[in-house]
């Protein structure tokens, strides 16, 4: 089973992430606030308008927190919400 | 009886997913949330504009929790609700 | 007397609908939710528009629960609601 | 002293209706709710727009409760509202 | 001191309305709900566009009741209000 | 340090007026409301559109109380708000 | 690890003012309310639409209180905002 979102709709899935600090230490994910990190697992027909890239699948996002629609499928967990839930890309 | 849905709107009818985990325990329906899986039963004539194919009745769709007006007719639940609160086609 | 409903609204009548399950008993009305059930009286002269039919008089309709104006004419109790708050009409 | 409404403004009064039963029983104006029954006494620049003629002067109109202002003026009440809140013309 | 409004704003001075009811009998300010009539003192750029005059200073008016920001200026009070919020003109 | 705002902003300084009644007596600030009048120390370059002039820096104008930022730079207080803020200019 | 902000958002860097009042004593930011001055760190490819720079990565600025997102990346506290939720740049 696969998710294919409509209009410009994203599926993202939250990651745990490690946070090192800038001093080298680890924290692990259980120390932190909600997750706000998430990969791009699907995006809608009307993400990428006008030839104009804007996300890819698999692209590290920061999405904005309390937004989205979260759903359950084949036991993972995934959130659905609008592109403009996106706030930037981590390169 | 048939409801024909006018404008963009999108008549489903909800159904009771069996929720399967990655090492293949099966949950029965009762054991989980309110569902926001459903069937498309019919579909408004401004859901498919401009010969683009957005829906299909037989889709299974991911909706958004709360959204919608609940029918009941001949005895089964409908649902309306707009195209904008249909997230994700299942494939 | 009789109701001209302003541009894109509509008159309804709301109907007790019977309601048949499907091992065939009958619900009289009295048993049943608020009607959400009712027969097109009258509409604006912007409902069809474009020479596209929506709606014609004597349509029976699913309207939006909680919507509309009721209204008392001749002893008849008539709802006047906007298009967007008809859902969809029953064939 | 006359008002003269602005924009799609429109002045009413509203007429205490006499209501008939069908079976011919006169109810007296104090046995009825609020009343939603107006004259039109004066429309603004903007409610016939477009050589469409929408409501006269004279117009018996439905009304949405509680929408519009009062004013008084000599001794005598009006409400001033918008077009929009001028629901149908009962002919 | 001047006030010269920005836009679609209108300077109005709020006046105290000697009201004579249809018998004669004149009931004084004092006596009323909070006044509604006014007279326009200025008026802003964008209220009589496109050649079209829908105020002018010195115009007795009907405003919106809560509406509008109160200034004091040289002793003498002030409101403020949108074009909008100027309900009909007294003839 | 200067401030520069972004768009149709305008940064003003407030001004303690000295109100004068008409018999003459000044009443200093501190007898007085909160004061709804300033200065214009800088606007943003979508203040003055269209080669159109709606506000000069050195303007004393009114504005609506409670809308707009308070800012402290080099020990003094300035308010960034909206030109929409902005109602009305004293001559 | 570097943030790329989406359409016309801003990831900004907060920065605690020492700020010295015009007798020219230093107050440090602790003894001071919440900061809303800032440094642009990354700008998104909306933000200065039309070759209009409207904005350049390392100016000062000054934003709206409580807007944003705060995000931690690699220990260090960034906050993700509309264009809209910039005030003015320091010069």
């Amino acid at each position: 089973m696969k998710l294919k979102p409509l209009g410009d709709r994203v599926v993202i899935k939250k990651i745990e992430a490690e946070e090192t600090t800038k001093s080298g230490i680890v924290l692990p994910g259980s120390a932190k606030e909600k997750p706000q990190m998430a990969e791009v697992v699907a995006i809608g027909p009307d993400v990428n308008r006008d030839d104009k890239t804007v996300l890819n699948v698999g692209d590290k996002v920061i999405f904005s927190k309390y937004s989205g629609n979260e759903v359950k499928l084949d036991g993972e967990e995934f959130t659905i919400l609008n592109l403009s839930d996106i706030l930037a890309v981590i390169e």
